[in-house]
């Protein structure tokens, strides 16, 4: 035994935590021992917490903890225009853009044939379900701009082809702040792609 | 409100330890929600109780969930020597060693005027306490080889030379594995000043 047990414990829980090593492990257990009691309690609490109340709206997918979630509750939302993304921490990147005013489809994950994962296998039937049900005019394609994301973007979109909803992707081209002079070739095609007229 | 409430309460859990960032945070928060529950309860419950269980040993000062700690009960070690170190992260890199066979003084901390903390701010009266009482012959000086503990190591051997105990210096060198041209000057200077005869 080279740490009494309750922290070598503590050094095994933060282990299963991605990114964390032994190291790490040991400095954030030792960390802990230094706070305060009350903190250390709340954070625990949190932990549970969190995993026992929170799930995935079974509308949207978003993760939440009420039934719907906030987003499809809310009446101030245009309720016609559909952002598909992969991750609902996707649906906090758009939220804070503060310009999308409409709801969001989580598919948690993207379809990737290498992986074994099928456009079954992510939120795919639920997107067309709520299609067919709800008045959505317009369906906005923000999974990731990789292979995966690519895939899936062009999959929803034939699939939505013969619905007449209006299917579109987010632009893809040079982030803003970027350098021309490190941009790779490829999104440097699709920035000259999708140019603008001024 | 972004997230949800729970997984918000957790995210700042997270940003209360050392190194975790908010993005890291978010990352790890939402990984919990991905857990098996049993696995969050457990880590939850080992985060508990490691502050509640664990304190310091009041002879030595490692951590401990009883007192005194399993090396100052353990009646296999050499009771004439202490070896002091800064940090009870120390002890453990020192056991690990399994070359050592006597008992420690975790000083938790140095002598540090920048910082203000002086000699009666770490364990050291403690130290003088323990060498009273105890049957001491030997005090082998293991804190850290920068400023702070070398000053720390100095002022303890000070201390003791009038009582007759030998006291001594874990030596410096060049670090095994390590390469000649890389070391710096001091590390060099210090490895040929203490060049022992073959």
């Amino acid at each position: 035994m080279q740490y009494p047990e309750p922290i070598s414990k503590l050094i095994d829980g933060f282990m299963k935590l991605p990114g964390i090593g032994p190291k790490t492990a040991v400095r954030l257990a030792f960390f802990v021992l230094s706070m305060k009691e009350d903190v250390v309690l709340d954070f625990a609490k949190a932990l549970v917490n969190a995993k026992r109340n929170l799930s995935y709206c079974s509308v949207c997918g978003h993760i939440t903890d009420k039934d719907p979630c906030y987003i499809c509750e809310d009446t101030r939302k245009d309720r016609s225009i559909v952002c598909v993304v992969q991750d609902p921490k996707d649906v906090i990147a758009m939220e804070k853009m503060k310009e999308y005013n409409g709801l969001y489809h989580v598919l948690h994950g993207s379809i990737s044939p290498m992986d074994g994962i099928g456009p079954e296998d992510i939120n795919i039937p639920d997107l067309l379900k709520r299609l067919q049900n709800e008045e959505i005019t317009e369906v906005i394609l923000a999974t990731n701009p990789n292979i995966e994301g690519e895939a899936t973007a062009m999959y929803i979109s034939r699939l939505l082809k013969p619905t007449g909803i209006k299917v579109s992707r987010i632009a893809h081209g040079l982030p803003v702040g970027g350098d021309l002079e490190y941009a790779d070739e490829v999104t440097l095609s699709r920035a000259l792609e999708g140019r603008r007229e001024l």
